[in-house]
């Protein structure tokens, strides 16, 4: 522990000779990218990490974050801060900013709202295959041409935004590499996506995976979904697949994603370690 | 809970039609102040919250954040996004950048460091004093005077930061409402501000303040000398003193910052509710 107080008294000491702004990373793009997927003009903020000269070259890994309007500013910072002390490597965050959402991240069309009554607002509802068609062809393709990327890509997304990477991991288990999905809103259209994952998962093709799944303080139903979805990895044996279950529940549904994105990028850097410089 | 959700649901879907950055704050001004006292220019970071037209005559609190090249981005993040949800108020964010910390962070001059040795990278210490001179002549009176602030004000800091918070609580009470010291280094000479505690808190002059307190896995001596300041709130009764303690066994000295500096907020503002619109 001692060496990590000295390095940090040292650090900040040396930090007097330096540009003040080195470390206020604000850079954070927007960019405008045209779907034709989706016949529509997409927003997206994209950090890119700050790199030491001596790796410039080497590849990011990618995280991409869904309802980047609320979490991006958040994430981004934990994410620059983490590197920066050696926690976690340099990673690239592309936060997708919401248009329709009830439409882009929900895999059926249902009306029917939390409470069981028929809602309009939901008519949209129901493009979630669309719209990761979109991330998979054209804002990864995207990002990759721009940035120089590894391999390693990872997925998060917050109560619809959470459903939506359960439903991608089980539908596009290639797409990503870690899943995130921070209080996911499994009761959707009676339980749609918590039905296909016993379905899915019992069959145990998904393999060589990180998910990190959790739930704030939300009522009995949203909680019982969450758990019953947890119950799945406690009965089956899902080889090379490390999972992470987190309640929080004196977080409400809008401040969870504070704790729990913090938490998930611990678990999926869990065993990472910077590599020594010879 | 359910109006949590559908309320969020309709205000992403709704963001739509309005300019994607509304919500990225980039409003991270740097600045530079001449100090007289110091004898130096000092940059600050400055976070200006987005005001809702209906409250832009509204003062707001003030948050003085030590160490600012590093906790200023994740606290302004913070900040933000916690008032956009109505979890605290609007709060501007002044993040103080380190020049000499060794300096500016400790109360005493001494040599001697964390492990007894002679060290001579302390030979600069014992400049809290001038340093608190300077947040409270010159800072404070700069921020008051381009911005319309409240009478509340947040001081914050982590390691030697946490530190400096302490002492100035025990020998400046009035310049703050609220003390956030994150792993405070109160092995510092001998102990020397853990011993100022013991007396100056004994006497109970200091009323009507918020503190929060905490550390994270540093070893024993760190953190017993937490744990000794603790107990001197376990046996007295300070009246209209609020404290929060908190333990983070699985934080290292560096990433503590991250889950303390967002508790520290939610303590700080727990009872704060927002005003209902007539």
């Amino acid at each position: 522990m001692k060496y990590v107080i000295i390095f940090f008294i040292l650090l900040s000491y040396h930090a007097n000779a330096q540009t003040p702004a080195r470390y206020n990373h604000v850079t954070n793009d927007v960019q405008l990218i045209h779907s034709q997927i989706l016949n529509q003009d997409r927003y997206v903020y994209i950090h890119v990490p700050k790199i030491d000269s001596n790796q410039v070259n080497k590849p990011l890994d990618v995280l991409y974050l869904l309802d980047g309007e609320n979490h991006f500013h958040i994430v981004s910072a934990y994410v620059e801060y983490l590197r920066h002390w050696g926690v976690i490597p340099p990673v690239i965050v592309v936060g997708i900013l919401s248009a329709d959402r009830v439409k882009d991240l929900t895999p059926t069309n249902s009306l029917i709202d939390f409470d069981g009554n028929v809602d309009s607002r939901y008519k949209t509802s129901g493009g979630n295959e669309q719209f990761l068609n979109f991330v998979k062809q054209e804002l990864m393709t995207y990002v990759e041409g721009r940035y120089k990327t590894s391999r390693f890509k990872i997925f998060a997304g917050h109560s619809f935004g959470g459903l939506t990477v359960i439903n991608c991991m089980l539908n596009h288990p290639e797409m990503f590499d870690a899943y995130v999905a921070v209080s996911p809103s499994l009761w959707f259209d009676n339980k749609y996506v918590l039905r296909l994952a016993e379905q899915k998962l019992a069959a145990a093709a998904i393999t060589g995976k990180k998910l990190f799944y959790s739930v704030g303080n939300e009522d009995g139903t949203f909680r019982n979904d969450v758990l019953e979805f947890n119950k799945l990895f406690r009965h089956r044996s899902l080889r090379d697949f490390e999972h992470m279950y987190k309640d929080y529940p004196f977080e409400s549904h809008m401040t969870e994603p504070i704790p729990a994105y913090y938490d998930a990028l611990r678990f999926v850097y869990k065993t990472w370690a910077p590599e020594t410089t010879k």
